[in-house]
């Protein structure tokens, strides 16, 4: 069974001194949902009431109304191990698959079985888009595939991270507080604020700061620093990696695939940035 | 200009008084992404920095690569107003798009000018399905035509409400915390748990809850709370309907598309329930 937390290594930084650690990080994985053994979307979710999270999910897509619209709901069995050759799109699918847990199959019954092939025949072409960040789609090996390796390049000083939660504060309180917008702001590694944006929404506010700096033509963002309100997934980690951005870090904890990635992707995570102690999740060289 | 706060009135209810108040929520409301004039995609954002967001979001979608990819961002138009014998999709359309600078359109250049037609290909399935909720694409007006009215059904305590948070926290106790998972419950009218799921994301903890229930032939499930841990968003409000729960809480704030769907759907919504205060930002005589 896939544990909803998983213990991670980490360098722990407090009052400038660092040493090496162990945490336990909130599992994120992929559940692939099928309808009647055939794709039908993908969740980033922490595993655990796989089953639960199925059938709720059906219901909030509207693919069922009623409990007698469900028929069975099993995690599926193993497939075969990834095809060295393959595609990325295969390697993608075969990752997926390669962990049963992470393959859930769903038959219908009533009305909605009747209408399973229009269901499919719609979501098909949102299963084949392999860059559908909002659905969480990617997995690493088909993420890695796609963008370059960051450079090493020069550390950052780790007064200037302790700083970075403080700063961005305090240029929110600008924007005024109600305690519902998430922040993102792209700091130099100097610690100067070059960029911030607020949102309901984490990733969209990942996304405007990013997005402003494509629109200046300035990526990729070697030497920034990404820092956010909120925890860090997934597609945080991802979306730092697509604008070339070498460090991350959030006031909060990240997932276990959000360090999974940063690691493999040559990407320094922080997380818990909070006084003068932080956590590096991952290539501890770019902090002096 | 759409505003990113909107003040919003509410009820007060601090020691046991009720007063009526004005607060400021979080603006969340819908943004159509059309490349050369074709719908794309549609995210649930916070007004400001659209272009941003649109350049951004296109860059982790992969449609871009570089600045040299993208030509002109700008908003539309005002378009014309909905048909009141439209159907339910058309006038989800034109509730979107009644609001011009809910719409952005997007020029590409360059290599990715000329992979516009596939792009949009493998999109067009991803808009049709109306039942997105992913993808935040459903506005109000479709949503409402698909969820049955609430009963107003008989009020619960407002000591009850005040529990919640403790109740929440002592049940993620027992399941070991991380700092990095969101935890929704479903209590009774007398505040006892129901049903509690943990995830790294708040929609999935959601739908485990109300999957749990519905896998139990449960639903509608009248005389529940639903209470979570993070902000409230306007999925979080839809998957309560779809459920039939008529009041949901929160210990944070609520968006404004969130109080909206709330207001028109007959969902009594409580956000910043904390020690004996919380506020009511929708239909209060569910709360005694």
């Amino acid at each position: 069974m896939i544990e909803a937390l998983r213990g991670v290594d980490l360098v722990r930084v407090r009052d400038g001194q660092r040493e090496p650690d162990m945490d336990r990080a909130a599992a994120e994985e992929p559940l692939e949902v099928r309808l009647h053994g055939r794709p039908f979307a993908v969740i980033m979710r922490t595993p655990g009431a796989d089953r639960e999270l199925a059938a709720g999910f059906l219901l909030a897509e509207r693919v069922v109304r009623s409990a007698d619209d469900l028929g069975t709901i099993e995690h599926c069995r193993a497939e075969a191990p990834p095809d060295p050759d393959a595609t990325a799109d295969a390697v993608d699918a075969a990752v997926r698959t390669s962990h049963p847990e992470n393959v859930i199959n769903v038959t219908l019954a009533g009305r909605s079985a009747d209408a399973l092939e229009g269901l499919l025949a719609e979501r098909r072409q949102v299963l084949t888009n392999s860059s559908c960040g909002l659905c969480g789609r990617l997995t690493i090996a088909s993420l890695k595939a796609d963008v370059d390796e960051l450079p090493v390049g020069r550390p950052v000083r780790a007064a200037v991270v302790s700083d970075l939660p403080r700063r961005l504060r305090e240029a929110q309180a600008v924007f005024e507080e109600t305690g519902g917008l998430h922040a993102a702001g792209l700091f130099t590694f100097e610690g100067g604020l070059e960029s911030l944006a607020e949102d309901v929404g984490r990733h969209n506010a990942v996304d405007k700061v990013i997005g402003r700096m494509l629109m200046l033509e300035a990526l990729p963002l070697s030497e920034r620093l990404l820092f956010v309100s909120g925890r860090t997934s997934y597609e945080i980690v991802q979306k730092a990696l697509l604008a070339g951005i070498p460090i991350v870090g959030s006031v909060s904890a990240p997932s276990t695939l959000a360090i999974d990635l940063a690691r493999e992707a040559g990407l320094t995570l922080l997380g818990f940035v909070r006084g003068t102690s932080f956590n590096i999740y991952s290539h501890p060289g770019r902090i002096e």
